[in-house]
């Protein structure tokens, strides 16, 4: 018998793949959570039906999150990252030693314990000394703490359930004010094929609380039609502009720094038009 | 009663897409060629199980195997395509006033007049004067054809069946004495994450032929992976130098054809290996 996976990324289309196994498959308080090891991609996070994280693509996701940002920023040493659970943004942010504190706030605990019992070679570096984590609102933990963060991530689910506040311009006006005078935080933004409205929405949302924003994108697999977009917000410094410190990745490196923000006129489009 | 397309694009993985309608169903003298109608791509040309080109995507491959070299070469006037029965990358090529004449050399007849038929805002180009429509074997025309071209295009099916012979050195040796002295080729070479082998061994196959070999990456989100990869092979004109000319597009910019060329540590590690 075989068993195949597949998720509608939307309505009309999706990715199939098989499965090996089914690791661990319930309901948290927050979301339908399963981890399934699948042939092609290996071990795969799947909440409310949607992939979140595979052991075989991960690496673009995750470093593409954390680095453009923690290279742009030229000394990061307080690091919050909202959502993200699986632990794979706070693996990037403790590769760089300028690190003194990185901060997880996940919502859904059951998250974090699956990713820990399943997915190590993700979640591995929560047991750092440096990491704090925090079952927690990411929303409250953000608007309780001030001026306190160099760089914040925002790793979240799409926009339903849970995430939903994570998309509000109240919430990026509050990651302004939990920013340092001279702090930059990015989120991720979905895919510019499938998600435009979101897009053009998040943008303006955000060049409405900060002076600098600019969009970037990368290429996932196992996320709808491949390509994901990341929208960086900052106080002063250039997100396009990386320092280029040594930092071992398989997807990042200063030429793919500059070379996400040279977006497709399609995409440029969107950004104009918001 | 609904119907899915599912492309099993490995053995362990593919992508689904709901169907309106299946236009045209059969078997050619060289391959399984059907044109359906999806809700999410629109239609969909597909041979042997594979999807060739969309009419919601297609621009992002045509435009990307096209403007790169065409931007190159500072006056590109002789243009050849080998495959590409589809039309789309000749509509691209006629975009250049500078293009004299625009050669198709397709083996499979069936797939331009499929194309022509169900896909006319990808085919309907090669009504223009300016195109010269071949049934033909590419490899034979590019034997026979010596310091022709100003730039050949190898838009190809993937390495099985009738494009085989599209991958080899020998074609590649073939394309390198077809071009004039100053003339650059551009191949599809499929996706860095799916087929790493198949891009090691055709980059460096190509290196053997031509003095300048450039990578580079475009994202489609119906081909394996939603990364895409070109090979260039250039005389003397670097192909990640563009022009600048104008020219109307939906993913090609000046900027997108610097960024596509800035690779991913593990494609860069590919050819570095290769």
């Amino acid at each position: 018998m075989e068993l195949w996976y597949t998720e509608r990324q939307t309505p009309y289309a999706g990715i199939t793949c098989l499965v090996r196994e089914t690791l661990c498959h319930f309901r948290t308080p927050y979301q339908e959570l399963a981890v399934i090891d699948t042939v092609q991609y290996g071990r795969m996070l799947v909440l409310d039906g949607m992939v979140q994280t595979t052991e075989q693509d991960e690496f673009v996701y995750h470093e593409m999150i954390v680095h453009v940002a923690m290279q742009a920023h030229p000394d990061p040493r307080h690091v919050l990252v909202v959502g993200g659970g699986d632990g794979g943004a706070i693996r990037e942010v403790l590769k760089y030693p300028s690190v003194e504190s990185a901060t997880l706030v996940e919502i859904d605990e059951a998250v974090i314990n699956a990713a820990k019992e399943y997915l190590p070679a993700i979640a591995g570096a929560l047991d750092d000394p440096r990491v704090r984590v925090l079952v927690a609102d990411g929303i409250q933990h953000v608007r309780e703490n001030q001026g306190k963060y160099d760089c914040i991530f925002v790793d979240s689910t799409e926009p339903v359930g849970p995430a939903v506040g994570l998309f509000a311009e109240e919430f990026y006006a509050g990651i302004y004010r939990a920013l340092k005078k001279d702090g930059l935080f990015v989120a991720q933004t979905e895919s510019p094929f499938f998600n435009r409205d979101l897009i053009k929405k998040v943008f303006a949302r955000i060049s409405r609380v900060f002076p600098l924003v600019k969009l970037y994108l990368a290429s996932v697999p196992t996320y709808p039609s491949g390509l994901w977009s990341f929208t960086a917000g900052s106080k002063c410094y250039d997100p396009e502009t990386g320092a280029g410190r040594p930092v071992m990745t398989r997807y990042y490196n200063a030429e793919v720094h500059q070379g996400a923000f040279r977006l497709p006129v399609f995409v440029r489009e969107l950004l104009e038009d918001s």
